[in-house]
């Protein structure tokens, strides 16, 4: 037996970073995040580089020290850099994508953070050149805040982080991205772009319309109403109100980027709605009882799984 | 200047009990928070007794000494109380007050802690004697928990409690419901059951229902689709599930007796749901970003009312 503290000799040097030089393009909640965990965590990069467009987010990012360095351009951010990774509103993804091509360095990987993935595949891939690799990815991991100053150096330790291997990239690539994630301490899944989308419309897209949307309405009540909104909100409106206050912008392009499957899911959940409403109006306890045991169910296997 | 720990002469005696013998009907999540309260907090009620219909919950409010007295059955329980607590789903309203009805004590004030006024009211004041004082009231205090394990002692403390007094009720009894609240650590608010109908079907009431309809969907998918919701529920869902994990039987019975406020609520989310399905679908960026932003207002209120 060896006693504790006497295990392994002590080692000065971290794990060999998967990445010589990172280059995080938008020094939001995501790049300051991913930036300030590279810094702090080993394994992950060598060097961190950042840019954002924002003159005033640049300065910030620099006062906060974010990164090893904040570049003036995205040209200079990128040159170089053997992963290069879009921190941006998915909106933003193709004119970045341009942007940046023409710079990027051979071997490179490029990779993401959206929370759409066909539409940044649709709107990234083709402006690539031939000598990078996409990877794109999706760590689901955030909170509501927003900013430079919003980084969190362990946003990402125990969470999930959606790999989205396009067909054709070799292995080499997504490994890497896969280690990258690891060493941020995050668990890595894989899976295609179309089935990505559906899920996280469900279990990301879907709740942050809801909570919009009894947010919105909330604030279209008299000041009467309202007030008593802000006062008796912890018997339940309160729950929602938490990711209602996500960035504007990112949500914005989230939605028009992940049409399809949002709409589908937003459909099915004003149909189960409308089908609890009926059973309200005719009196069918049985159905209502059915219904809450059944998001019982749900709490329970979240409770079961660590998550709650 | 006195020293700290030199300031009044200490004092046995409590502020003296609003109420001589509180009887609590239904030792579930409220009674037996209420029940707590009172025993730990001076100035609430000399001496608890509660009843429960289930004879196993009465064994455990016993093994719990959640009172001063277990009753055997209702009518032990209400005699010789100065007040009755009504903490039975409001469904079961009607029923309880028919069976204690004959035993109340002359001037006794009945209450209840029913989150719906207008049903409450209409279920029980014309059941009860002439001889008592009927005050409802709804404290906004509660968790997703139930049953008598489940009562917390300072529930309520800073807590609101909506007190609806009828038309006719002469002031003292509301005065002294006004007081044990307050004794519990509540602030009390008093408005009409219409008013208080509609304010909590939106913010309490459609806040349930859409969590218990989003999560009963989750429900409804295949494995792999409630293992994904299981998995990444931390991106959205996750907000949702706390408040549905509640009491199946009590959400039924609001819902049925909140009919009309809950379903014009659902109608407007409906409503408002749909117009940003539209701005989605047209790819009208800017109403998204506007909605977006109105929810933020709301949560910085809540912020700033200290609720968050």
């Amino acid at each position: 037996m060896t006693a504790p503290g006497h295990g392994a000799p002590p080692s000065n040097a971290g794990p060999t970073p998967v990445f010589q030089r990172l280059a995080i393009i938008g020094a939001g909640h995501q790049g300051s995040s991913v930036a300030l965990a590279a810094r702090a965590r080993g394994g992950m990069a060598a060097e961190v580089v950042i840019y954002d467009a924002a003159p005033a987010v640049r300065d910030r990012a620099s006062a906060l020290g974010l990164a090893h360095r904040v570049a003036p351009t995205i040209a200079d951010a990128v040159v170089g850099a053997d992963c290069v990774m879009l921190c941006v509103p998915v909106g933003v993804m193709a004119a970045v994508a341009t942007e940046m091509a023409p710079h990027l360095a051979s071997g490179a990987i490029v990779t993401d953070v959206g929370s759409t993935k066909l539409s940044v595949i649709q709107d990234v891939a083709p402006l690539l050149p031939a000598h990078v690799h996409f990877v794109p990815a999706h760590p689901m991991a955030g909170t509501e805040l927003s900013g430079p100053d919003s980084g969190l150096a362990d946003l990402y330790v125990g969470r999930y982080v959606l790999v989205v291997p396009l067909p054709g990239t070799p292995p080499g690539p997504v490994a890497r991205i896969t280690r990258f994630w690891q060493a941020a301490g995050s668990v890595v899944d894989q899976m295609d772009a179309t089935h990505h989308d559906r899920a996280i419309a469900m279990v990301s897209h879907l709740p942050h319309l809801i909570a919009f949307t009894i947010c919105g309405m909330a604030d279209t009540l008299d000041d009467e109403g309202k007030g008593e909104v802000l006062k008796y909100a912890a018997s339940g409106f309160r729950d929602f109100t938490r990711i209602a206050a996500s960035n504007p912008v990112m949500w914005r392009d989230i939605f028009l980027n992940n049409k399809v499957a949002l709409l589908e899911m937003l459909d099915r959940f004003t149909a189960d709605a409308a089908r609890m409403a009926t059973a309200i109006r005719t009196g069918d306890g049985t159905y209502i009882e059915q219904q809450v045991e059944r998001g019982r169910t749900i709490r329970q296997g979240l409770i079961e799984a660590n998550q709650a």
